[in-house]
């Protein structure tokens, strides 16, 4: 079977020949409808994120992906259903978190990611997967399949957002998205159609014409741009926030969100940024968190209870939305079309059957 | 009656006459027993934080207060029962927050606090209260009825930190509490003795002999000395943690705690410091708080749940603990030695009438 592979940090995306999996006691084997692509695939093959399975030199890419059960091999599953796997596996057979359902709080070790860290990715014809790990989807969605990853992780963040306010009464009549990118607008998304949050706001850097501006004003929501209105400055400008999503990866905004915070927010945060040494007011970060009653959090991955959200959030998202926050699906004739980044760009998938 | 006032900023604290409060309708008056020390009464004292009554220049201090109900005025408490108020007070009527009972959550301008910002506090002979903010505590605990103030802050602190855990199974098993003042200490105590936390250290900077790190000792907590062991180096020189108290209002605790805490760990900042520039590794904190998970909170004052949770928690603490955490009790007569400061000195209180 024909695979999308790369050796980390040598070079571009290829496609390769792999023999197609047998499924082992437990797994399906799965045929690939499409795979998302996204920033994390591009970290990936810069060779600054994951690796490939020990001993191998290339990975097969994709992390996002929708398929249909070719073959249920004795599990619950039935052929011809569509499914979304999730993206961790355990390293050595299983673990605490994996058994609990929380593989996405396992720390460092304690697990692998497909198309990531140390586990081929599902670019590729066909995968297996335990059943554990794949969650049904309706067929009537199977087309956006490949969106219910990057939403599932949304819908942690989001979860972690409101269990860090469970103390008290919050009800967040503000949001603001940082950062324009296809996580940060599917968000903006969902906190206009599912969360159903009264005023959001988007932050970036661009200027109009910028389809993705043209999305956000479409939504209803408001563009804030960064170089007139710094995150800090978002209370001064518009209104302090309830919710703050930040999803840049730059370092400046999650210091910055608290100041972005209205009394009793919360900021999350899951861009990863490398190291880098800034001066800035610790003194006043420390004093607004306390007097102000805020919290900020990090989270990262999601567990098969967020799929699972995910798919429930999709199935909520207008049509009109998905059809321009998908700007390509492209064959594996062209697979190369799905890497290209581009103001013109918002969320592409390569597609290796039709759905 | 007599009262001590300060006019902040403007020296030492003073005896004064004032007339006998009279309640009004749903206020009891109450007699003072014991008043509590903290260093929020010094931030006063040198005019760094709150101010008097509007329109006055001397402030009563006291926040930490036990009475004994003295007129119930109508109200549904008894002539002789023992109280413990509680701080804030709704600036105009009421709001929403102390309507639902979250006076703690209320931003600026939507509350006073008694002895600190804009109402006087509880020392003196007799002060009034409305009924709903006192809690009634047993005779048996009235003598310590002025730590309840205190430990209902930590109640706070610990919700909060785990409602920000709550989205997954998390039990801490190790916990640090940055600062040995009196508010860090009786928490240590509130670790060990009623969350009993398998693990507890607790940070500061001072040299053996010394009575917080006997307090330490005896609690069968470890002594982490700042100048060897800086708050980032706590996991290589002793562990990660799953839950870091801090209480010591130094910025630099605040972002260096992300560092101290373990994977999916929770930090809650209690100190207030003034603005600071630094230099830090914000990539650092930013990619630490998202890949492992963790949380960093503030928290400030508490509500009347707390209170009452506090009264249940001092209940638990053993009785050698708070013999050697009140270091004294003094009359109004000696009141000035309340409030001295020094390496022998943990917590003091100033005795209006005896219990």
């Amino acid at each position: 079977m024909k695979a999308i592979a790369v050796e980390p940090g040598g070079g571009e995306p290829v496609v390769v020949e792999r023999p197609r999996p047998e499924p082992a006691p437990g797994e399906a084997l799965v045929r690939t409808l499409r795979v998302g692509v996204d920033g994390t695939d591009h970290e990936v093959i810069a060779g600054n994120h994951g690796k490939p399975p020990e001993g191998e030199d290339q990975l097969i890419l994709g992390h996002e992906a929708v398929g249909v059960v070719d073959d249920p091999n004795d599990t619950d599953l039935e052929a011809g259903q569509y499914v979304v796997p999730t993206v961790r596996r355990p390293p050595n057979g299983t673990n605490e978190y994996f058994d609990r359902g929380e593989a996405d709080m396992a720390p460092d070790g304690e697990y692998l990611e497909r198309g990531i860290v140390g586990a081929h990715g599902f670019m590729s014809e066909y995968f297996t997967s335990p059943a554990a790990d794949l969650v049904p989807i309706d067929e009537s969605l199977a087309h956006l399949g490949f969106l219910i990853e990057p939403i599932s992780i949304s819908e942690k963040a989001i979860e972690h957002a409101v269990a860090s306010r469970s103390a008290f009464e919050w009800e967040p009549e503000s949001a603001t998205v940082l950062g324009n990118g296809s996580l940060g607008l599917i968000t903006l998304a969902m906190f206009e159609h599912v969360l159903e949050i009264d005023r959001n706001y988007c932050l970036g850097r661009r200027d109009r014409p910028d389809p993705t501006i043209d999305l956000i004003d479409e939504l209803g929501a408001t563009y804030v741009d960064s170089r007139e209105t710094p995150v800090a400055a978002i209370p001064a400008d518009y209104e302090g926030m309830d919710l703050v999503y930040e999803a840049t990866g730059y370092a400046r905004h999650a210091v910055e969100t608290v100041d972005a915070l209205a009394p009793n927010g919360v900021g999350v945060l899951l861009g990863v940024p490398e190291p880098w040494e800034f001066e800035f007011d610790g003194g006043q970060l420390h004093r607004e968190l306390v007097l102000h009653n805020k919290a900020l959090l990090g989270t990262v991955n999601s567990n098969r209870g967020h799929f699972e959200s995910a798919i429930d959030s999709l199935s909520q998202l207008p049509e009109w939305f998905t059809d321009d926050f998908v700007t390509g699906v492209y064959s594996l004739d062209s697979f190369h079309e799905a890497f290209n980044t581009g103001d013109d760009v918002i969320k592409t998938a390569v597609e290796f059957d039709r759905v």
